[in-house]
């Protein structure tokens, strides 16, 4: 088999922010397999044929992906951000343990990318610069009561909290559930950020409190942030700087 | 005020990892400043001057950045990976607040990188790719109680876990303190990983559990990943794959 199968972080929206090892492998690929919004960032031309899917059909995305480099073919799956978080990734990784036994031998990499968290922190300073979480909200793969228990537990080892996922249209009660624990477990004065569509022309940030957020701060494409208990905040003109400390005293 | 001041990322370590906003800032710069062994990454070129410091500098690097950044000069503050994860950011954010008004009025901005944990979790396929916490493990700046805390909760809670700055020479018992109550928490089964210099000739990845593992196998370029209770391993020829899969039952 001469195919290959590569894992590929875009990055979280602007083209500067797409590694050239990426790149490389995009110009080299003869397929690019992805959710639609994530296939339409890569430039089309001759030679290279996207595949764009709906959300929700990461196996059978990942079994496509998986036969055609076992046909040959150059293919780069690609996700927003960085793969491995919350991302392809592992679904190529569930579907290439279930699946035919000899797809293992594929030649098969993960290219890292600069994550959605990560470029979030980036656009208001630094807020998980000391120890902190990631947490994805959705609940289609996992139960409440799990959420709210890392929420809980997070809380208590006072770390910056990440959040993916926070709130769709099919489930905008979750996110009022997690705001709760939160409010209650970190208090009202603890900072969050918002940040939306970072590095894109629809980018937004908006950093408040635990007390004044309200849910529809949020919605798919944005990121949320929760400080520890030491973050803090900068004043200056224009946009305030957040930031956690590097020192517990 | 026409200078400005940039902290940004360098990635893991390979060329190809270096996003082209991070070159489009070097390449601009008048000065490069950091931590030498990451300023030494820069090519050097006429019109730019390196500044490479010794660590546990931080602080004084981040205000000599400041004040060139306000006598006009621009300015690029170089960390591995990401800059806001245990990096530069979070010490410039600090000189920033301690130091003279006036440089809250200066352009500063973060630019993202690939780190360390997202480019030794692609390295060894998603081990990330569910809820996790990414803890410093060097009580440098915070007391190791506050560390064993965070472990404990981290486990309670099933994160998997990346760990930086696992070991030092001076403080050697740390990690070997820290392995224990992992292994007390988790269980002898549970798998982790040791990621060295990874995308650098010297990389090396080592798969193993808590039960065979020992303190020697991290030094302080090693990026150490300990897996949830889920994370599983895809046995085949040459390397096993490691991943954290989407869903709880």
């Amino acid at each position: 088999m001469s195919g290959w199968l590569k894992i590929a972080g875009l990055g979280p929206g602007a083209g500067v922010m797409v590694t050239p090892e990426v790149s490389a492998a995009l110009a080299a690929a003869t397929d690019v397999v992805g959710y639609l919004p994530y296939v339409e960032r890569v430039t089309p031309r001759p030679g290279l044929v996207r595949h764009g899917s709906d959300n929700r059909e990461e196996i059978r995305r990942a079994e496509a992906a998986l036969r055609m480099a076992a046909d040959g073919r150059r293919v780069v799956v690609v996700s927003s951000g960085d793969p491995g978080v919350f991302a392809m990734a592992t679904a190529l990784f569930e579907a290439l343990e279930a699946g035919d036994a000899k797809w293992r031998a594929l030649d098969i990499q993960v290219l890292p990318g600069v994550s959605a968290m990560l470029a979030a922190s980036a656009r208001a300073g630094a807020p998980l610069g000391h120890d902190f979480c990631c947490i994805n909200l959705s609940d289609n793969l996992k139960p409440w009561a799990l959420i709210e228990k890392r929420l809980r537990l997070a809380a208590e080892a006072d770390f910056a909290m990440a959040f993916y996922n926070p709130r769709s249209m099919s489930r905008p009660e979750g996110f009022v559930r997690a705001l709760a624990v939160l409010r209650e477990a970190c208090g009202p004065e603890r900072l969050i950020l918002f940040a939306r569509a970072v590095s894109t022309p629809e980018e937004s940030l908006r950093v408040t409190t635990l007390g004044e957020a309200t849910p529809e701060m949020a919605d798919m494409r944005t990121l949320v942030i929760v400080g520890s208990s030491l973050t803090r905040r900068i004043e200056r003109d224009g946009e305030a700087l957040v930031y956690t400390p590097r020192s517990v005293a």
